[in-house]
């Protein structure tokens, strides 16, 4: 079950609440990702005090490590990795499609090679909920055929199809969950594909509707114009769900298409490659510029990195290739994020969400 | 400064307070080691948590990276690394042994090339006491010549006659410095060399004393016998450390000789190794027997590892090569030396270290 709050709005923008087993979720909101059972460098608490109420989980990477029986004796994967609020998994599909070796693809869904140990593995819809309800995500996703970019028309409608049938057989093997269970809308660059995926989905019905298949290698501009496109169609009375994106300026912009929730590696993986965003622009802390800057990274900034460190003890970590550099640098982004966040929630709260874009160079649809 | 106080005793074995500038360190206390700036994965907060008072810095590898210059900016290095408690800092002598390539070893000093770059480097008591000065230790120890093992009685005689001129040359160099210098007896395995050494140190006049020169590849009796020797003749009235040393019962056995304090960086490098000390024993987590065990590491440890999180998760944890292991791995293993520290302590307050010293099979002295 979710619940979705509509608090208030600005044009397409929206300001609510989504009411999770584990945590409510104040949205827009933003997922850090935690692949294989931790958000890198991260302890549940480290994220609990920067007021994280959610975070993403691979059902793919659980599935091979750990292994589904670890997680289950322990459960759910809430307990396996220490973390009371809310997880939501994807479905596997985007890594099936994009890691394993190997793929049978059938309509009753695909075999592959495990990149892990070579190991054959079945996954189809009932498969992947299955998976999904043992480690007992407050939101899973459905099985979905990942249309790759650039596809033809015929390609997109074939595989977009595929996965409204499996999106069907999701939903029917998730009855009787406590949980909730997203569908995902597919159909590639095309609108007419993208319309009717999502008429099919609401057909089925689902608890939220989230956007696949965008920021998969396609041109920006089709990105944003397909964004544009599908994000006001999709239903008023349940939370939108933009997938794997993006930077700043591309979640400002989804916002303002409508979007309520948002995850992506970006903020995390920059972090450990020594990318740090500030209210004054990225920070390259390798830059021997910083060598001796006593200032910490972001003046406005109030995580734990900038309350206690100055750049220099940071570009001298991530020189000496000290693990706790990571851990603060990962602290910092997310944060970054948290916040950039909370700013959307107030500016749509205060109606003046239209200056944001400005600063962020996104036009209002 | 340093002053220190002795509460108790049993046997050879002491329990008292060493009152430093930025700590009061309750002995027999153990130092984890912070090499270059940083215990590995923890942040001062963290060391803060589990009642850390001080910690361990290597002059040698802070020269090097990331440069007097840039902690003389910080203002030091506490304000450097954000750690607000005590640092004692070794004084290059051991690492300009050990280390550095090329070495050219005079009564003036030592000339080398740094390991990072191949720049020609020289260090001697003066230099090295300049560097520690400007760190701001509060406990900065003499440059030393590190007598390798084995070594004749000659060589060992006439290293440890070096020692004691740089002594003396690092008291001079530290005249009016508000912290504290610690002399170190060198004298290998020879007992009345030690005796010599000892004697020459107590005329110079030091804060407190080390015992140098063990644990460097000897067989474990010889470094028992002459750690047996030579800690009952240290002097009273001022701390006792043995320099990088050990295992639990190496711990036990130097408290069980009257030694006050100590430093290892067993506790840290056999966490990132997979080896994690418990009250019933070592535990290898790479072993596939925890790969399902919900139980934590160590049922009756107070550590935010034991408190959060199960061996099977750790296991996962370390399978991946998540950093976050790293990290929980070294809260639990400092927090297992602090507590063995604890236990000892209460254990001579109570009168009863002797049946601490035979559950570790430890021989009274």
């Amino acid at each position: 079950m979710v619940h979705f709050f509509l608090l208030t709005s600005q044009g397409h923008a929206r300001r609510g609440q989504v009411r999770l087993r584990h945590s409510c979720l104040e949205t827009p909101a933003f997922m850090p990702v935690g692949t294989i059972g931790a958000v890198k460098t991260m302890e549940p608490r480290d994220l609990e005090r920067l007021d994280t109420r959610i975070i993403l989980g691979n059902t793919f990477h659980l599935m091979l490590r750990p292994g589904l029986d670890v997680i289950e004796e322990h459960g759910g994967l809430h307990k396996f990795i220490g973390w009371n609020r809310s997880i939501l998994t994807d479905s596997g599909g985007f890594q099936v499609f994009s890691l394993a070796k190997l793929r049978k693809i059938e309509d009753r869904g695909v075999t592959f090679r495990s990149p892990v140990d070579g190991a054959k593995i079945f996954m189809g819809p009932e498969e992947s909920i299955q998976v999904q309800r043992v480690l007992d995500s407050d939101i899973a996703m459905v099985f979905d055929d990942c249309t790759p970019y650039p596809a033809t028309r015929d390609e997109t409608e074939a595989s977009m199809l595929r996965s409204i049938d499996w999106a069907e057989r999701s939903k029917q093997a998730f009855e009787g969950s406590e949980n909730a269970l997203f569908g995902i809308i597919q159909g590639g660059m095309y609108e007419d594909l993208r319309n009717l995926s999502l008429d099919r989905l609401t057909q089925i019905g689902f608890d939220g509707y989230a956007i696949g298949g965008l920021s998969v290698g396609e041109p920006k501009d089709e990105m944003n114009s397909i964004l544009r496109f599908i994000a006001p169609r999709m239903p008023d009375a349940t939370p939108r769900y933009l997938m794997g994106v993006g930077t700043p300026q591309d979640i400002v912009h989804g916002v303002a298409c409508g979007i309520d929730m948002f995850d992506c590696v970006l903020p995390t993986r920059n972090a450990r490659n020594g990318w740090l965003f500030t209210s004054t622009g990225a920070i390259k802390i390798r830059n021997s510029r910083y060598r001796k800057d006593t200032r910490p990274l972001d003046e406005h900034c109030n995580c734990p990195c900038c309350k206690n460190f100055s750049r220099a003890y940071l570009r001298h970590l991530y020189q000496i290739n000290e693990p706790l550099y990571a851990r603060l640098a990962t602290l910092h982004n997310i944060e970054f994020y948290l916040d950039l966040m909370k700013r959307i929630r107030i500016s749509i709260e205060n109606q003046t969400f239209d200056e944001l874009c400005r600063a962020y160079d996104v036009p209002l649809p």
